[in-house]
């Protein structure tokens, strides 16, 4: 089969081996794959990671491991990443994100599904209803990342939220934000960057014409170091930081201001899929607004170009054009 | 009259003129000063601040700026250090220390304590009970600061503290916590380092031998961008740091940590000053264990050279010796 693997560079072949489910796994034939700001990272060498990238995808089951799992089978999924140990306290919490043990679909362990087929444990799928088509369903990853700074808000006093980085991210956090109640502003580096948050009716700002310490609780969602130093310079004292930004560079970044303005920094990772294919199935957000291009695995190389380029937001794999 | 006072470098002169107490200030006679991290800090230039250094101390009211204040004259006190404009949201909420216009005794726009005699708002005043005697009621402003981190932590659900850094804030951190049923771990980076810990009753251990995401919680009193970055190291996932330290340099840190394992970074700073004086006058910590060596003002430029050697903890000033 075909895929896009990850070895000291990003390669396309066509002569891998066709993976075989485990007991507790179904084997999943790709439909739509999407490209995340992650997958870049890890092309630049984040994380340390080798084997086929890929993380956000929706398919259909082929097979599964085990006959209990036949009701599986044609079904269109999506899957959470993060495949646990099923023995630690994390696991036992549900939260096989936190799992030392970890595998991640196509970033720590696991090949991903840049490719024709691949496998994930039963348990990490979710059907997806008639009502989401795929060019949707393959926002379910993202989307419930998103969703996840809405759960970290609830249990703070915050109505009004600037979210910093107009991307495919920033993007989803901020109308998710903003279709449950929150007053939220988009703030960006160009006016380009600005013109479909405008569309979708979000309040939007140029990042530098913000004053310092204006905004009780931020949304980095820029991916690099300078948005979290634009983040910290906007932040009212005792100001609330959602990070969502992992970025690979070891950037010199001033920390003082947390301690003077007793800033709280909070780390914001995955979500809660089912979560996120409700709101889709209400097709709350235009997702598929954020679509700009499209590619079969045979012109990945070329789609990872276009995807690390600057304003663009969402690039399509599929098996073949 | 004499006085340190910092202007492209720490300077004593002996020329100053005595300050006068606006209407709403005192006049405050020296009668010891303590030197803190950051006093070292601003006189490497952090905050960019000239004038005269210091803001621990304890001091004899020898003046008062208006009569409805004369039951303060002759009173032994120490003061809080922020001066808020007492117009302002922070203001209206008790929170000077993040009011946007404030000064700072000693740090911003309002000359410090390392003098004969120095000015300071009433209502930052605080009389010293006669059962706290001067030694160690000098330690009321970084005790304070240690009270800040229980009172943070009381909002979240933790029982187990590591406190990075076996320095005088460290410490008076590590103790506070543990007399308030804190289980308490004190890291550093010397065996040296812990021998007073050990003798204060604290459990102690080398950082370098403390593995990988081992606390749920962990307080970096360090003063080092080295000391956060094993903080971040040995936390736990959904971990929370303490931040205590502020430190001037533009340090590479990596911050994906934060994201990935969804850790929260909480800034600390000053603390409430009626909660510091209690527990000195319980005697329920042995302060002035802390006391590395005394220096008269006119001294000072040494008992700064001593102050900002590795392991000494708390150098005091007092104006003759």
């Amino acid at each position: 089969m075909q895929a896009l693997s990850l070895n000291c560079g990003l390669f396309y072949r066509s002569d891998f081996l066709r993976p075989e489910p485990s007991e507790n796994e179904a084997l999943i034939r790709l439909s739509v794959a999407g490209i995340c700001s992650t997958d870049l990272e890890l092309v630049k060498g984040y994380a340390g990671f080798s084997g086929i990238l890929g993380h956000e995808f929706v398919g259909v089951v082929e097979a599964v491991g085990h006959d209990e799992h036949r009701h599986w089978l044609n079904r269109r999924v999506v899957g959470s990443i993060n495949i646990g140990c099923g023995g630690c306290d994390a696991c036992y919490q549900s939260e096989p994100e936190h799992c030392q043990h970890r595998k991640v679909l196509g970033i720590r362990g696991k090949d991903g599904v840049f490719a024709d087929y691949f496998t994930l444990p039963i348990d990490n799928l979710y059907a997806v209803p008639d009502e989401i088509d795929d060019d949707a369903a393959v926002f379910t990853e993202p989307l419930a990342a998103a969703i996840r700074v809405l759960k970290q808000l609830e249990k703070l006093s915050v109505d009004k939220v600037a979210v910093l980085g107009p991307g495919r991210l920033g993007l989803l956090i901020a109308k998710a934000l903003s279709i449950h109640g929150y007053a939220v502003d988009v703030l960006g580096r160009s006016q380009a960057s600005l013109v479909l948050p405008k569309q979708w009716q979000l309040e939007t700002a140029m990042i530098d014409e913000v004053k310092d310490d204006q905004y009780h609780c931020v949304v980095d969602a820029t991916g690099n170091a300078n948005g979290f130093k634009q983040a910290l310079r906007i932040l009212s004292a005792r100001g609330r930081l959602i990070l969502k930004s992992t970025f690979s560079a070891l950037e010199p970044i001033d920390l003082s201001k947390i301690v003077v303005h007793e800033l709280n920094v909070i780390g914001s990772r995955c979500g809660p899929f089912a979560d996120a294919l409700t709101v889709l199935k209400q097709h709350a957000i235009p997702v598929t607004d954020l679509i700009d291009g499209r590619y079969s695995l045979q012109d990945g190389i070329n789609a990872f170009h276009q995807a690390a380029q600057a304003g663009v937001r969402k690039i399509l794999l599929h098996p073949h054009r």
